[in-house]
């Protein structure tokens, strides 16, 4: 079985290379970062709020090769990791919505490389593991 | 551009009819649903510990449409809902490990249908909005 995705969308980012760029959103939240919404898919985003915290689905389109043990992190199951080098190479990071405007999306929370293909945007869901 | 991707697994739940299913994880913390990790990825799963919780990435298999304005949801744009009618079809779910045995994992927060693909497993991120 084999499932096709397309992006809705890009991000612009000032990370280029791997190795200078944030490990998770939290570190990052001074930095901003854009998202650009292809036009077939702009309807979606109009109910998105500046100040809100969305969960951003992304591909790592720099990952060619993936790997079930992460010797990056101690040798753990790659399900116990969000490194990149997964299988899918599905990303997600929670990220603050700085501003809306026409297709453009601008956000805190910046762990991505420049050009990254956005699949997803959801309503971030609280914390319910208290 | 296509992203082509690969179930690594499907999920064993009692819901065949997404009418009576649960909206959410969270309303169904009492529910026990079963991750059956395809062989080739299970080296993957083997750092999950029960009793965590993990954020897991399915593919609404039975949603063969999508629209960008939601109408169950008042009309809101598809990303600021979890509508399985969206582009990608990717849905997410937070749910809390209630075991793991070779290839399969049991695990409570059932909101998904029977026979659901899993594309991704990934650590669950603990709420940095507060």
């Amino acid at each position: 079985m084999e499932i096709i995705m397309k992006p809705i969308g890009y991000i612009k980012t000032s990370y280029t290379d791997d190795e200078i760029m944030p490990r998770q959103s939290i570190d990052s939240m001074d930095e901003v970062g854009t998202i650009e919404i292809l036009d077939e898919y702009k309807d979606g985003i109009k109910d998105i709020e500046a100040g809100s915290y969305v969960t951003l689905l992304f591909y790592f389109h720099k990952s060619d090769q993936w790997s079930l043990i992460s010797k990056r992190r101690d040798n753990k199951g790659i399900y116990s990791t969000r490194s990149p080098r997964r299988p899918n190479g599905i990303g997600m990071s929670i990220v603050k919505i700085a501003s809306v405007e026409n297709s453009k999306i601008k956000f805190f929370g910046v762990d991505m490389l420049d050009g990254t293909p956005v699949l997803d945007i959801k309503p971030y869901i609280e914390d319910f593991a208290r």
